[in-house]
């Protein structure tokens, strides 16, 4: 369980006068970080810490020579192009980095002027990843998604006997994930119709996007150390959205028996910035489960995480068209929904990924799953919105879809808020569809 | 299909006199390439070239500035310790090196002298992982390995649908992949018997190895940029010895619907050596399937892949138990087959993978899936031998064996040879399994 500080008081104001404004996805109390620079620019992306509507460039406040100490040794670590190395420094010194933030960018900061200089506003920067990713897992944590495309791919077999003892997760492809803002084409691949005698090859006719939280490991494990239930914060950076898209038919006919492979190594979408395990320790919440369901084997189990190991984590996806794009409509809301419905909570995927052995590295990269809530409206996919493309789905300007079509691109946002505490948003992921070759 | 040239002349003998002894795995038509450092030097690695019983110490030879153009950046960049950089500048420059090498080390060549300072013997160095892996994907390309560990698993439905369409793969876990020579606990994990209510946790109780080729990409390819099946040759740079453990018992319950995960992302091995496709060539030979067998589709086809696309490597896998070792016994064989009963070949396997737009980066690996041929005495794992732990194994000296036992190391061995070529052999991959924590 992560504490509460200063850093999470909800009175903190900042100098930087767009963090105050409500509903900014990055007051004081956030502090996420992203690797940028100024777009076109051709300089070196280095790391750096959104405020209201600026990055602090981490690499310019390095430069000041204002810190000391730990925080001098962070800033040193974000200067770079990857945040792996602050990555790899461990819980303390994300939190001593934080902290001396927090303090020089509220307001009657004796830092102001220092930190001014630092400023570049997020309008003018591109992002890059944030981090070389090593290794991606992808897990599978809402029961409501297995459950009702498990009930699509099994009609008499919806959820599997392991769901509810296994955090079931599979190693994903790490070299196709790119930063919010790309296009990619839409892949091409072996489909075969139920009642096709043999394949075919061409464009995927389903394809679907998977709204998910990205968890980015810090501090790694070595090889045969498993990572105990709650020893799990020690070791995770931070949280970011994610769309793992999908090609629903290709998936159809490769998975068996080993899994999703084409149908999703074609792209996948991380927003830029990071928010901190810490940032959010106001959003933990507990973890339950329904009565009926098993109680998990001891090592996913344990009071820290009964207590605190769920996110109060509000999660969105909007659909723009292009023809909504040339009405100069806004993007149609297609769902909400909340990572508090996960049946498994991060620790529970850490611990569970590191029973094994298996070392994780500073950047390795988890995906929640695609995350839908109880009912019908709350799921993360078109697959379980058009339950399996039988049903389209109006939208707004007369339009309707069952997968994406060419042009479609796919907004994700999250936020967290609650009475008492700040509200911290997560911005967005976004990327766009272009026709297959 | 890869040419021959003069490098592959079986009549070349080296000044290396234990390169021309017979059987040895590296003679002058060999030349392969791993990454090393005198054993216990704290020396950086860096990359060499094996040569009978010797290295080649690449970063060395680059110093004596010997070389020029294309083979003294190909030196400069296997100075390193990893062959990313060289493996990235494609097929000319690794050819370019080849010749050079080839001819410096010829009887009677100019450069003897400056090569043999820059010898340093097999037997005082140690190695590391060739390259930096940024994705691994485990392929199933045996069709004998798949029906047979099918049978198991789903005895009504042994081999899918699918597995004459697709060459079936999956994304395996990168950071546990070590080199030859290590040591590594024995998982722990959930499993379920088949008549128990519950899964139980504890030590994995059928841990297998899994014999496989693994294949290194060299060139890479753009996201959305397929590579064709003919340009494969362009971007594989070489194959080597794989061992994929496997925790059968973990796998049997976790793996459904998304695949493997912990029973395999515990460890696995690669032998030490990259043999280029180059030196290969001599052992392209025909791939042909059944004329049962589907037509492939036409990204998986062509004249050139019919005619070369198969690899003639033999490969064998020896156990050595702790009784074995105390008694002075040696190794005893397990198995013998050849990569050529593989279903899909390694022009399949990448044309496959990037089809769908997916990017492959230089030192991104492939296994082959475990290779069995077609007879019960030719599957490369024990799940197989065993006929699913049901038929216990008997070892000379009196032991016997269904699964792994604490203790045992596994040893791989590769050679390719026939007649009018050199036999050219992949040294070994072995590690050991001890106890669980």
């Amino acid at each position: 369980m992560i504490s509460l500080n200063e850093t999470h008081d909800i009175g903190l104001t900042s100098w930087v006068s767009s963090a105050n404004e409500p509903n900014n996805d990055f007051p004081i109390q956030n502090l996420p970080f992203a690797v940028f620079r100024r777009k076109g620019s051709g300089e070196a992306f280095r790391g750096g810490v959104a405020i209201g509507d600026q990055v602090i460039d981490l690499k310019a406040l390095n430069a000041t020579g204002l810190f000391s100490g730990l925080v001098a040794e962070a800033l040193q670590a974000c200067s770079s192009d990857s945040l792996n190395r602050f990555m790899s420094m461990g819980a303390e010194a994300w939190s001593a980095l934080r902290l001396q933030l927090s303090r020089a960018l509220r307001e009657g900061s004796e830092e102001e002027a220092s930190l001014a200089s630092c400023l570049v506003p997020q309008a003018e920067v591109e992002y890059s990843l944030p981090c070389h990713i090593g290794d991606y897992t992808d897990f599978y944590t809402s029961v409501y998604h297995a459950t009702s495309v498990g009930s699509l791919f099994r009609p008499d077999n919806p959820l599997l006997p392991n769901y509810k003892w296994v955090p079931i997760g599979y190693h994903g492809r790490s070299s196709s994930i790119q930063v919010s803002g790309h296009e990619f084409r839409r892949p091409q691949g072996q489909t075969k119709a139920p009642d096709a005698a043999e394949p075919s090859f061409g464009p995927c006719r389903r394809l679907d996007y998977e709204l998910e939280v990205g968890i980015y490991i810090g501090a790694g494990n070595d090889l045969g150390e498993p990572i105990g239930l709650d020893k799990a914060d020690q070791h995770v950076f931070g949280l970011c959205l994610f769309n793992d898209w999908s090609a629903r038919d290709i998936q159809a006919w490769e998975y068996q028996p080993l899994g999703p492979f084409l149908s999703k190594s074609f792209a996948s979408t991380v927003s830029p910035w990071i928010v901190t395990m810490e940032a959010l320790a106001p959003y933990q919440t507990e973890w339950t489960r329904d009565a009926a369901d098993p109680q998990p084997l001891p090592y996913l189990d344990s009071e820290t995480n009964r207590a605190s190991g769920g996110m109060d984590m509000a999660l969105e996806v909007y659909l723009e068209t292009d023809a909504m794009r040339s009405a100069n409509l806004p993007a149609h809301k297609l769902c909400e929904t909340n990572f508090r419905h996960s049946y498994w909570s991060i620790g529970q995927m850490v611990a569970h990924h590191t029973v094994n052995g298996c070392n994780l590295q500073p950047g390795d990269f988890f995906g929640s799953g695609t995350q839908s809530g109880p009912s019908q409206e709350e799921a993360g996919s078109l697959l379980e919105l058009s339950r399996g493309g039988k049903e389209p789905i109006s939208l707004p300007n007369g339009e309707v879809r069952t997968f994406l079509e060419d042009g479609d691109s796919v907004i994700m946002k999250g936020f967290c808020q609650r009475p008492g505490a700040a509200r911290i948003g997560f911005g967005e992921a976004t990327a766009k569809v272009l026709p297959a070759k």
